[in-house]
């Protein structure tokens, strides 16, 4: 059952890509030739990461974007290579920090080989993003992709100062949340609109705005399915968050109106004497439906937002498809 | 006694880069400027960095290189930076792959905070050191800068692969020790010579040789160290590599040369069951004074092999300086 509703869901998504399924193709391409490899140790891993390619978001909303907003330039395919590859380059070392174990149904890259390997690995996949930035026609790309990765770096560090901050206001997990993820689908949908110089200010802005909303919103569900989705749905580990001391939005507004009583058995379940599974502990130590239900609205309401942003477009399949891609986002179980 | 060693080698060098105190200096600014940040979690880390400052080598060499070959481009201090930033970034994730406790007598960031946050740092550190490069005038930095660290990581990438390779021969040892260490000091004098244009291709190429050859006598000097050297003296954890399952040149050759017998006692230093001392077993194993004396006579024509390079240059204090600093890397205790 789960398998047919996923199967559903692909089929939905291939449907809203339609639009760029050239540039898509052309990225595909382009991402492989850039992580292939002379040296027997290296090639290994990049084709290993070939098996976690998963939906290819961020890429195509830069073409998505770009079509959107009338930009046809020949290189929107690298430019939406860079960012895939950089995207591959945070989860190699977002499997790291979070100690995961399995990604997309594959092993991660700090399972198959080791946490070493994997460092290596995300850093080699930086520097190949970057260099193919600097070999497009426009510098618009590495300025653009350099600044994003340095708020990505600094949302996770901020995180990571985060453990167990259940007193943290909406705001600063939003911050970090924003800074962690929303960041990349930002710079996708700005360099799809602007590419290789903005000459539409305005219609930029939008879709970066458009961009920052639903990556916030994308985040918020995937902190929701981390705390009680179903692994073998999920397709990936979960439970990490609470493992990891990461108190997430459904949480943090569940502690903020709960008495001292179930604060005190929440932070239990967070606690380093904890042994066993988190998650169910968290679960009989407050009811999570309610903090959910406001979670999963806060992410429905970014992506109205952002379906708002696309106004000052013109109707085109790829608008269309823009804004069905919010709520793709909303309903994922992956 | 050592102390006073070392207080009189800071002072030869500190007289080596006179001809270029103030590019240093702007470079030092530069480099304080672009890790500061506003977030006090990120603030903090930054901060600690500056406390292992080290010799700033690779800085010197771009600004002597520059110097030597006539070229006196304003933005020569940023240049500088840039590679000492991303050199900053390989000594945060070397120090995570290492396990590094002690850095030029300072707690490594992966031990004063974890892991997950040196590799953020390292990270945050990669993305400043492009950010500041694609601000630069010529694209030239970013151009030369990201295919070095491709090849810093695809050296340690192979490292990895390699580990207790005891039957590895001798150029492939150097080819690893090369690309994670002689990149860098390449592509400082590459860089030097030529930014923002290339307008004498010998001169650069030249220069270019000259820093890989004394960039891999560095690293070969830095294998012996971490075999035979004192942690007191050198100023970082020693042994590392040995209990890493490195396999550097002065055991490499030691190995080729001994009976099984020996042989055995040596696997036996680098095993899985061992516990203790691994450089106090590897030394009762063998003895590796011929194998150092090897390496460090492989590092000294090296030196020499460069030190050639520099004839096609005019004479100046900064050529001088130059072919001084092999020596100096040579003598290098720390």
């Amino acid at each position: 059952m789960k398998a047919l509703t996923n199967r559903i869901r692909d089929r939905r998504l291939a449907q809203l890509l339609e639009p760029v399924d050239v540039g898509m193709e052309q990225m595909r391409a382009c991402v492989s030739s850039e992580l292939a490899s002379d040296h027997p140790a290296v090639s290994e891993m990049t084709e290993h990461l070939g098996s976690f390619r998963g939906k290819q978001l961020r890429a195509a909303l830069v073409l998505l974007a770009a079509r959107a907003a009338g930009n046809d330039h020949p290189e929107l395919p690298q430019v939406a290579s860079v960012i895939e590859m950089i995207h591959l380059a945070t989860l190699v070392h977002d499997d790291v920090l979070d100690g995961a174990e399995v990604r997309r149904r594959v092993a991660c890259v700090n399972q198959r080989w080791d946490n070493q390997v994997a460092v290596l690995l995300g850093d080699l996949l930086y520097a190949r993003a970057f260099h193919l930035s600097t070999t497009l026609c426009s510098p618009m790309v590495s300025e653009i992709l350099s600044r994003a990765t340095q708020r990505i770096c600094e949302g996770e560090i901020i995180q990571a100062g985060s453990r167990r901050a259940f007193e943290m206001d909406v705001e600063q997990y939003e911050y970090i949340a924003a800074a962690k993820t929303a960041t990349l689908y930002r710079a996708a949908c700005e360099l799809g609109a602007a590419y290789p110089a903005a000459d539409n200010p305005e219609q930029v802005e939008a879709l970066a705005c458009f961009g920052e909303e639903v990556g916030l919103a994308f985040q918020i569900v995937d902190d929701v399915l981390d705390l009680v989705g179903d692994q073998e749905a999920v397709g990936k580990s979960v439970g990490n968050d609470v493992e990891d001391g990461k108190v997430t939005l459904p949480v943090l507004t569940t502690y903020a109106s709960a008495d001292e009583s179930v604060r005190t058995a929440i932070r239990a379940a967070y606690g380093d004497e904890f042994s066993g599974d988190r998650r169910v502990a968290l679960r009989s130590a407050c009811n999570l439906d309610a903090g959910v239900d406001r979670a999963m609205g806060r992410a429905r309401d970014l992506v109205a937002q952002a379906n708002k942003r696309l106004n000052c477009l013109d109707a085109s399949p790829s608008k269309a498809a823009l804004s069905m891609l919010g709520d793709y986002v909303l309903e994922r179980k992956w």
